[in-house]
């Protein structure tokens, strides 16, 4: 592993390698920038097992993954990847997003004839791209429709994306904050090899799988409210094959060594297959 | 509205317009042809929203969208818009995926060096890709990125997509089924303006919000485990701006005019600030 360091004080410290998905300037590098407030390092990877596969061989720090109400990534693939992955949750980050209408410098609003980026930021950019009367072609991810008009010095043609983006390819922001609504959110885990230590406010995520269902998760749901434990998130998915089997991830509130954590997730054994505390973790401040 | 017709038994048969959202080919379309088995036409959308809004306005009839685990759509986008929209669910549909590697017709496998497709596609057939030592380009979409391929006639790339896709545009499939797991599939909702007549084998989706969880929630479940009524999904969404509201998309197995099902919703009044039918549905056979 090649790592790089500043100079701090006259002493080379390591900087810290975070791993996301995608291009410069996406959504989850932008994360990564807000969420850290030490010296790091961004590691863009081409897909999101490929964050999971450089944080578990060591060759990055942590990975910062998108799992919530993302624009551009996939909530299931990152539940999938965790259920099977021995990384643990050691953060939560939410990134409000807002969308801007970026091109080249030499480029004028007026001459705007097309209009690249992710299906879904066309789709919530709805209104002004229709007040503008440009064609919308639909790109792979965000970052890279700016990459992409950056590569082609396109003149006719403009990207949606972020600032940051704008920023990193050197160009210009025509139209900020073009989104029909102004509330859209995209959140965050950040993976480490270890959760994080105990704060008082605190997140676990959990993962168990039941083989029937209304009956056993209602009794798992009376384990926690018996002891007062609040859910954040519950979301069933599928087991592979199994019709009649279902995953359950679950967010309670609690530290996973404090006692009624501890009790609830013994309890909780007695209605499911198998039960994986996927992390506990600080609760997003934002 | 422009009817297209078929002439069966010398009378003129109006088909059925089912709306679909992106090219030509896409796992949706594949998904209408094969739910369908009456005479229809297919009508690709630019955007998901798009489906919802030509079904409202009755330009198509009905509409095919994905709710789960899909390849290329968004999930949480089909909950937001059914949240708003007035359509009714009136069946689903399960669509096993399968990737192939098109190219155009003169193209031999030993002669591409790019292979173009969405990023989930590309992930899902990465041994097969890595065999191949392929540069891997991420596309928008994977019929799209068949398109594409097509219409720039290249004769060094291929893209990953469905034999639809490749039929829809005359070209070859080089190797059928790369994909890492066989297992993968789409889970399709049918939108009509009113749901589907009871057959006995039925499911009825319901969204409902709570101002306070597990207790909450806990009891719904409690209202559904009391009548024997087996829930077969459930998923939490965080309410725009507030932090202590949820709303759930459950699936609960039975018609909405059971006696069973009306009394357990009339309950759930109780513990949620608003509940909102989404449809009642045969289940999917497949």
């Amino acid at each position: 592993m090649a790592y790089e360091g500043i100079l701090i004080n006259n002493r080379c410290e390591i900087l810290k390698k975070i791993a996301f998905q995608g291009e410069k300037g996406a959504f989850s590098e932008e994360a990564i920038l807000s969420f850290f407030d030490s010296q790091i390092v961004t590691q863009p990877c081409n897909f999101l097992n490929d964050v999971f596969r450089v944080v578990e061989s060591g060759k990055a720090d942590m990975g910062m993954v998108p799992v919530e109400n993302s624009i551009e990534g996939s909530i299931n693939q990152t539940y999938d990847l965790l259920l099977t992955s021995n990384l643990k949750i050691c953060g939560e980050f939410i990134l409000r997003i807002n969308h801007n209408l970026i091109a080249n410098f030499n480029v004028d609003i007026t001459k705007i004839k097309k209009v690249y980026s992710h299906p879904q930021a066309l789709a919530q950019c709805r209104k002004f791209l229709e007040s503008l009367r440009v064609e919308q072609i639909p790109f792979y991810d965000t970052a890279g429709s700016v990459k992409m008009i950056h590569d082609n010095r396109h003149d006719d043609a403009a990207a949606i994306g972020r600032k940051r983006a704008a920023e990193e390819y050197n160009m210009k922001i025509l139209s900020e904050s073009i989104e029909d609504s102004s509330y859209n959110y995209t959140r965050f885990l950040v993976l480490n090899k270890d959760d994080y230590e105990i704060t008082g406010n605190d997140k676990t995520s959990v993962v168990f799988s039941t083989n029937y269902i209304p009956g056993a998760l209602h009794k798992v749901l009376g384990e926690f409210v018996e002891r007062n434990i609040n859910l954040t998130k519950i979301e069933s998915r599928p087991i592979r094959n199994k019709v009649w089997e279902y995953t359950f991830f679950v967010e309670i509130e609690g530290y996973r060594t404090e006692i009624k954590i501890i009790e609830s997730l013994k309890q909780l054994s007695k209605f499911t297959l198998f039960t994986k505390i996927l992390g506990s973790y600080p609760k997003s401040h934002n």
